[in-house]
């Protein structure tokens, strides 16, 4: 058997997200079936970020195990005719058998893309940029972003789930502006589910004058989801990149990551890690 | 009698071009019937370059006449509403009686979008951009595209219409490099029909080996379309800004462009300018 390792870059938009799911066309379901029909054998993925309906991926990871042999320039020309344009895998490489796309990865960086435009979001970008208020203060919610770096109990940001810890590192949170174009760059070593788009629409609530920037902090201190903190949309969403540790450094990653979180079985639809 | 100016982007993948056509979705009928919609008032849109099915505009300016009274920021707001997500007017002003988008433009600009990715344009960009050969040779084809800057009839690169010069001046035709993504920049007075996707297929030819790059000198001296010449597909072309002289010399303009150009009437679907 062979450990292949892939990078995945998809238009969420008319994907009912990552995660199979009978009847529905979700990411997973249309790549394992036309690679199951390519390497002419059942095969199934496991993923580093499970993205929810209408979230996109420039940088997703996963990996799958075969017993089919194949050149991987070949394989990735073969896929690229054969996936429909809005999933394309744009890297293909043997790993070591200890690689877990999901476990073994250290740090995931997302962004959130929005316009300040009066007239919305230009047509080429509209799938992936959400439009918001043109008068934000940018500043506030930079203040409001940097309240919450560092390792917190993320509880009023996340769908609970039984079972599942809420404790994350959040290691980066900044807005870029490019003219009309706020990008929040979100990087932590995991992430729960809706949690970056919890963080985004409690920061936009700040920036829109709602609240103010030391409401972020207060929000730390609860214990479970905030009804309070509005989820921003999901096409705003977008999956940039997963680090992993050296090759030699893949067992130890994954068994720290399965002692610090207790993790429930996958659920449809389901977002997270 | 109000001359106004818009700013207008669209997204052309589901419209059959610029022109308004009987029975048929283009941007100048959607945004003619919303606009005549709101003000309450028929009218007529004239614009500065028609784009052909499929072509998009991050920068297109059209000009209107009407008698009704309106505030140009709530106008923008309403149209915002009012309009389909594929198309955007991003700027509302009046202008002077002697604007005209069409005959006071000096320059239009375009960009044309190309990836060299072997697995094709990323999906969040795949409406705008076009694949090609992952070997193709950007140093020819900056020569090719250098080639072709000045005064010239460019007929070889043009779908002739009867009565109309093919004389252009091109002023800008070079490339960026941006990882995976080329983009050529191609600036002039004005284009005839299908001229930009023609000047990028010939180059692209270069590019992909099939031609040295001293062909395009040659095709310069040809008096009439070049079957040689392959059309670049739709979707890579923006027509991104449309530069105009100070309002006190757009007179002088208009008249100058008049003599320039023997201008046919209008026909349905077709590009240029």
């Amino acid at each position: 058997m062979t450990r292949v390792r892939l990078g995945i870059s998809y238009d969420g938009t008319d994907f009912t997200g990552w995660a199979r799911q009978p009847g529905l066309r979700t990411v997973q379901g249309v790549l394992e079936e036309s690679l199951s029909k390519v390497l002419r054998e059942p095969l199934q993925l496991t993923v580093a970020g499970r993205t929810d309906a209408g979230v996109h991926a420039e940088g997703q990871v996963a990996h799958f195990d075969t017993a089919a042999e194949f050149d991987a320039d070949k394989l990735l020309y073969r896929m690229a005719k054969f996936l429909p344009k809005d999933v394309r895998i744009t890297d293909i490489r043997t790993a070591p058998a200890e690689f877990d796309a999901r476990f073994s990865a250290m740090r995931r960086h997302y962004l959130y893309r929005l316009t300040t435009a009066p007239y919305g979001a230009q047509p080429l970008q509209a799938r992936g940029v959400v439009p918001c208020k043109p008068g934000v203060d940018l500043e506030a919610m930079r203040a409001a972003s940097r309240n919450l770096l560092g390792l917190h109990d993320f509880a009023a940001f996340c769908r609970r789930r039984e079972g599942a810890t809420t404790i994350r590192e959040l290691q980066r949170f900044d807005w870029d502006r490019d003219g009309e174009l706020l990008t929040a760059s979100v990087s932590a070593d995991a992430f729960c589910w809706s949690m970056v788009r919890s963080l985004v629409g409690a920061v936009l609530a700040v920036g829109e004058g709602r609240r103010a920037p030391e409401w972020t902090t207060t929000l730390l201190a609860e214990t479970a989801r905030s009804s309070s903190v509005t989820v921003a949309p999901a096409h705003g969403l977008s999956l940039v990149a997963v680090d992993y540790p050296a090759d030699a450094d893949l067992a130890a990653r994954n068994a720290q990551t399965r002692e610090s979180r207790t993790v429930p079985a996958p659920e449809g639809g389901c977002c997270g890690d």
